[in-house]
């Protein structure tokens, strides 16, 4: 392969640095182009009304006919999330392993474009050939079952990209990561590793999942006399599996509820991901044949969202089941950054039930810490590091690691989405960027929504709207009516008749200067209007309501 | 005193429960009310606009008679910032330590309320006779200096208030929590202990706040060769110090930047609170005289807050510094709960600009753990339990404790604010409930942004706004102009004109029905406005934005 190669390869991360969520990163080798994973990222606090956002994939369209296909490296959101968004305007196949291309299946279902998008289910060891590309799947171990690794072979040397991992001896399921291959594959020679960074700030190894099994036989041991109810990740199949296998153990009855939960559970059993003994599951409408001790619910809900089953139980909006002094709850997970509030939120809720609730230690991360991220660069030994998915600290945090294992600091890349970064076995070195960027989805609008629309929330959200109206004579521009003054999210109304009644005042006074100086300019009357009511509403009140004037024309 | 006794002790906590934040509690015996703290709290993620919160006192307003002065702890916003708005309702004096009445004396400078307002300044050990009450300021260790505990006498038994507490046997300045002095109260016999619940969820001991200036001093160490900028809580003046005591070990300059760390640190430094040797602070004009290897800057936002000196300095929108890859940068803090997203965004711009960013284990908390609250329960050995200062589940975890410590379960009291705890030797019980809440400040504005105002906010945040205005004529109701229709923060318009003239289309439609009908009722027309056009929006956008009609007669 070496001795035909005539250009450089180009990686580039559409999405997914700066941020963990929207991960896209395109592979160009001359003609072709695959692209790993196309995930959503959730919206930032500040961008109200915001559902998700998506990744700009103007540089996939510019170049559409090199495009070859997809390699998905897990079930995620962030790495799948956007495909229904992205395909319906690339259209190329999708490559994933069984559980994964599951997952993909029902998205694309409730898209109505499972009919429209090829899928092809590879296995762990599988290679594609693909344009000039040849990928393989390496096995790895992460939150969600069928996660992989993959081994992408250009023209220009061997790229590993981690996708997100783990390292776990003794998975709930299936096999460890396939710590041979890499490196074996190392031993060939890797040009670029591309590592997940979420965790490379903390020290050390992450635990089994297993652990947590056995967190979980000691909490049914302690609580036999109470019902259990479990929140947790609805794509951690295994933790479900866990809770199964001791809900079995102490011969209690498992409740699945919460809509994404039965999906994925669903999604998991049918494909044999999931093993789930005879008679153990029960509709959540049985529960009342038996015994609370006899129960055990597993929800989602865990990150404390408003709408799902565990805060509807807790604000005893859920129609099936209530909260009682007699449950024990266990969040089996860890605030995701930014959600921590809200899981306070409902700890707080429960607690006030009188529910025993359980928080803390009853989870383990999906991702490698310090120790697990030197072994996988110890085995594969690029040439160069590229780390990947994490907020620029994990970056620089796994940067500072590849430096300690003796990769040279200049062939270790910081990318920013967008970067092209080209690369041989001679060199390496960012050679311009392509155009990114996050879309908006709100509702039904995809990218409807931008910073000018996001400004105006902002805006309306700091301080509220008043809106001025008035009716002027066609031709004359004489005032027939008006100025009226309508507020909204800005004072209440009728605590604050003065106020009101002196901006009216100061309206009046405004617009009888306009008649008496012939001003009959639309645009100056507004910015007359705007321009004084601003002043003296700073000047009363010191906020900033967005202030609207609209003439009418009679 | 007991021989007298014939009524019960009342504790009526007007803020403070379910939160973190608004303390502020009333103690009531006959004709006598105390009231200890006068805290605000900030605004929740949904109260958009507003500044900060308030305690409701009607309850004091309505005994103002009985009210006879306020106990204040120590100097933290959540403890004193209410002051200012309360004070100016009910005027009597407050009682604290220097330092403590130091920060209140800035705090009503800034309101123009110092000559209005009286002050007494307590020391550690002097007791106060109020009315019915007897107080004594017991000194304790906290992340500001001056804090007290509170020994309340009351004619129905003594209640031993704890305040924000941690035991520090090595405190960086003046003395260590007065044990001694808990324990011969607690021999005396204590009705109740109100005790801190911050940190009731943590197992163990908190650790001295020395114990950070050996990591300073390591730090020093480490980068003798860089600027080093440590953020931190303004008002922790052992941290400032022990900062300096470093610096000054290490022959740097201190800068003190941020406006409150320079209000604090003059207070403390005035009071004789903290001790700066000669010529190590300099002004930060003076910067450019030293190599940054000379120079230490101590600033504000180590919160991440958008305004602040440290992100300031990190978006390089300070004037005087920015951020080099040769700073070495420390937060000395540990997110506030909500603020992990904020203080990771400014470890990343941080990161970005190459600067080393050290924020992990630099930081004691400045409350009590859970090892720590049993030593005080079991010093005070009190015969009822009411957990103060924590969000629900913190109190929980304190009544765990206090359980455990062999307290009578229905000897616990979890309050909610507003509950009337009536008490005595014989029994203890919630007897009533008083009227409190949550005033909003926003601007200038105190209580004129409600529920309504609020909602209407969220409203406006999550999908913008539609205004339809027209103009009918007087009279004989027929449309003169209109319906024209506005929008802001719904959908960007250059991009959706086709929507927008379907809705145009859809309004023309259904103004013309009502015409037709001979509807000249402005409630009928306007709510046959809003649903259709509501319903039409819905439809096409799945969002549900603000509708307004709004009508002009001529």
């Amino acid at each position: 392969m070496k001795k035909e190669k005539t250009s450089k390869l180009k990686i580039i991360p559409l999405g997914g640095l700066e941020q963990i969520g929207m991960n896209i990163t395109a592979f160009e080798y001359e003609d072709s182009i695959i692209v790993v994973d196309c995930g959503l990222s959730f919206p930032e606090d500040d961008m109200y009304g915001i559902d998700l956002v998506i990744p700009d994939i103007s540089y996939l369209k510019d170049n559409i006919e090199k495009v070859k296909g997809f390699f998905i490296t897990h079930g995620h959101e962030d790495h799948i999330g956007a495909i229904p968004y992205v395909l319906r305007e690339i259209n190329v196949p999708i490559y994933s392993t069984k559980l994964t291309n599951g997952i993909i299946e029902h998205k694309l279902r409730e898209h109505n474009m499972l009919t429209k998008v090829k899928r092809k289910v590879v296995k762990h060891g599988q290679h594609i050939n693909l344009g000039c590309f040849r990928v393989e799947f390496i096995k790895t171990n992460h939150s969600i079952q069928d996660a992989a690794a993959l081994a992408i072979y250009s023209p220009a040397g061997i790229v590993v990209h981690t996708g997100d991992f783990k390292v776990d001896y003794t998975p709930v399921f299936g096999d460890a990561i396939d710590l041979q291959r890499f490196g074996e594959i190392g031993k060939k020679g890797v040009l670029a590793l591309m590592c997940d960074s979420t965790n490379a700030e903390r020290p050390g190894f992450t635990m089994s999942e297993k652990t947590v099994g056995k967190t979980f036989d000691e909490i049914f041991a302690e609580h036999k006399n109470r019902r259990i109810i479990i929140a947790t990740f609805a794509s951690n199949v295994d933790r479900v599996q866990q809770i199964i296998n001791t809900a079995y153990k102490y011969k209690r009855k498992v409740v699945v509820e919460g809509r994404s939960m039965v999906n994925i559970i669903g999604i998991a059993s049918e494909l044999g991901y999931i093993n789930i003994p005879d008679k153990t599951l029960i509709d959540i409408e049985e529960l009342k044949n038996y015994k609370d001790e006899q129960t055990v619910l597993i929800t989602t809900g865990s990150q404390g969202e408003a709408m799902a089953a565990l805060s509807r139980m807790a604000n005893g909006m859920h129609r099936k089941v209530s909260i009682k002094p007699t449950d024990t709850i266990v969040l089996s997970s860890k605030p995701i950054p930014g959600n921590e509030k809200a899981v306070s939120g409902i700890i707080n809720e429960l607690s006030m039930k009188g529910a025993h609730v359980i928080f803390q230690d009853v989870h383990v991360s999906g991702h490698a810490c310090q120790e697990e991220i030197k072994l996988i660069y110890s085995l594969v030994r690029p040439k160069y590091a590229v780390p990947v998915h994490g907020e620029y600290r994990h970056l620089t945090a796994q940067a500072r690691i590849a430096e300690e294992l003796g990769i040279n600091k200049n062939n270790i890349f910081l990318l920013s989405s967008g970067d092209v970064l080209e690369l041989d076995e001679e060199s390496a070195k960012v050679s311009g960027r392509v155009h990114t960027g996050a879309i908006m989805v709100d509702g039904l609008g995809v990218g409807d929504v931008g910073n000018i629309v996001l400004r105006d929330r902002q805006h309306l959200a700091e301080d509220g709207i008043i809106i001025v109206v008035m009716t002027l004579e066609s031709g004359s521009g004489q005032l027939l009516a008006g100025p009226d003054i309508v507020s909204r999210g800005f004072v209440y109304v009728r605590g604050s008749e003065s106020l009101m009644e002196e901006a009216k005042h100061l309206l009046d006074g405004r617009m009888m200067y306009c008649m008496d100086k012939g001003i009959t300019d639309w645009g100056k009357i507004k910015s007359e209007i705007k321009d004084s009511l601003s002043e003296f509403v700073w000047k009363e009140t010191k906020r900033r309501p967005m202030i609207m004037p609209i003439i009418m024309e009679v």
